[in-house]
């Protein structure tokens, strides 16, 4: 017991300063702290600073934050309500991170905080007492790309118990975007978890690649190194990654135990994804029956090879009677025009689809909601 | 073609001013740069403040940063030998992540910034063009703790190609550590998947726990919500985890191809996790023929019915003959008493065991070199 107790004093006393900071709260306040009626305060210690905001997707413009005696800037939102936000600290014109919040989330070369106001989309989000799918980083051979790939899989609670075979969703990211970014900003295996134990969702193993040709994986987990991500990269909507996705599906349908029939095969992207979600679709017709394009870039791409058959071979789609063709846009998306356009022409070839208009724009919070009302209709 | 130039001149319109700034470089500098010479040089953008610092496990003190007339701190450090690196800035007192540097990591409640000097350490902790491994959050049963919990599993390159079975290393967290410890500070897989690619290692699975018995998952990643991790919790070090031990081994043998022999399984762990090596193998004395001690606490626990019969167990451990009993310890850590007392009552029983004395203390640095070493002499 006295060993033990001298142990713990020295591993204390052995640890930096920085570290210890950080570990037993000395200098560092609560942040964030939420309320019993769902407003939340934010604090950022910055003695010498002259002016910190803080700037999150819950408020339009940054709320300026007031300094106390100590030194801690704070502030108190409204009342929020329930769902995922993503936040950073404006000091001085400079944008700082919480340090009193580990939990951060990347998107595309940006790392923010990230908190969760729990209620009914708040918990949709969470990891909650529900059994839990397994969530693996895989490397796939591309033999279209030449190179070897790394995709995000999530299979559903049981996959590993029985030798029951699963319906395949295939979720694909926006521009800037890569296999990390489903799972941690679209918090698809939450989504998941939840909506499965719910009732709500088939039991379904959902595949989350890397839709930029050229990359191996995200940056950081691939030979390229610990580099900065960008957000425009060389082809991405051009027809090669389109083209190598049968070396996906393969991969899938030998390495899992999955029903390789167009029935239990759905596929859905937002932005550039959905993009790629529709010339996928249209050019592996009997593939998927059930299709999502989210928020999507709907025009073609470049190369008229890839593109060209556009109408041809929506209306070969249309003759193989898929199950679902679903497209979600926000009324401030910035491709609402495109989206209707799209419909448009859908419209003139009698391609029957379903629409969801929502408000909201090209958003992370607008594609986790697509997701968790697509993925209840699959496989049913 | 101008549908789509079009789409993504308004893609990039449509980003908020603090996402494109991050996007498009517009204010933020190139930090790390590393020269040819191994140095590297690191910049910060803090116009109004007052003293910038880097801090990072690559200098004894914190380098002080000079301001250039863009408001742009910068340092450049000497020439550095090939490692894994984290840094933070102290922007007039407070700690900062670099903005410029996407690649974070966190150490327990303390979020910084990574990067790799090549070379042959930096390497070995890279990805590297070889085969690669799969790594997964996987959740398991403890009936005898009575909740779910997750661990991270690598299966090596090849798993999923056949029908082979495995041997196994169990691989065990510090204090405050959790099943996010190894994978991200400990570079399990890239180390594995560069051993396996030179030959160096035998292919095998790799679990890695949560040790903290009251927990189930790493903060975050459980039903508590995205609360701050703490570095004590209760029920560390005394015989909860260890007792459970046997729920994690029945799960990995069940569900994944392992060869369930003493000789093809191997435990190993950092600090505490090296606490939990010697008193689960100790306990458990036919199932492990391997065992690592990294940096280890090797005292006794709380509670005499598990901890009580120390020399008996050890001696019975003795007499099973098992293969490798591993003690790395850095000369400057803080458990190297403890150590060398650990080994005397070794020496007094007449248990062997290889002594692994390395420069250096407490740190992940000695950690990673220590699974490198240990992990080339397991299962031949």
């Amino acid at each position: 017991m006295k060993h033990l107790f001298l142990t713990l004093c020295a591993l204390c006393a052995t640890l930096s300063l920085t570290a210890q900071e950080a570990l037993w709260e000395g200098p560092l306040p609560l942040s964030p702290e939420q309320h019993a009626d769902r407003s939340v305060t934010f604090r950022y210690t910055a003695p010498e600073a002259e002016k910190v905001e803080l700037s999150g997707d819950f408020a339009a413009q940054p709320l300026p934050m007031t300094r106390n005696a100590e030194g801690i800037w704070e502030v108190t939102t409204e009342p929020l309500e329930s769902e995922l936000y993503t936040y950073s600290f404006m000091v001085d014109g400079v944008r700082v991170i919480d340090p009193s919040n580990v939990h951060t989330v990347r998107d595309i070369a940006t790392v923010s905080n990230l908190f969760i106001v729990a209620g009914e989309r708040g918990d949709l989000y969470s990891v909650l007492q529900t059994p839990h799918g397994t969530l693996s980083k895989v490397w796939y051979p591309s033999p279209t790309l030449g190179i070897e790939r790394r995709m995000t899989i999530y299979t559903p609670p049981g996959y590993e118990e029985g030798k029951g075979r699963y319906p395949v969703l295939y979720l694909l990211h926006g521009m800037g975007g890569d296999e990390e970014a489903w799972p941690a900003l679209g918090r698809t295996a939450q989504i998941l978890d939840n909506l499965i134990a719910q009732g709500k969702a088939e039991k379904m193993i959902v595949v989350m690649t890397n839709g930029n040709a050229i990359q191996q994986a995200a940056p950081g987990h691939s030979p390229k190194g610990l580099y900065k991500p960008q957000f425009k990269l060389p082809k991405t909507m051009e027809g090669s990654f389109e083209k190598s996705f049968t070396d996906v599906v393969a991969y899938v349908d030998k390495h899992y135990r999955t029903i390789a029939k167009r029935e239990k095969r759905a596929i859905a992207g937002l932005s550039m994804g959905g993009f790629h979600a529709l010339h996928i679709s249209r050019t592996m017709p009997k593939t998927f029956d059930y299709v999502g394009l989210f928020s999507a870039a709907t025009m073609r791409g470049e190369g008229e090879a890839f593109y060209g058959d556009m109408d041809q071979t929506l209306a070969a789609q249309r003759d193989n009677g898929l199950k679902i063709y679903w497209i979600g846009c926000g009324t401030e998306d910035f491709l609402w025009k495109m989206n209707a356009q799209f419909r448009a022409k859908l419209d003139q070839l009698e391609f029957p689809y379903h629409f969801r208009e929502s408000d909201g724009g090209h958003t992370w919070r607008n594609w986790r909601i697509y997701l968790t009302e697509f993925s209840q209709l699959l496989f049913k």
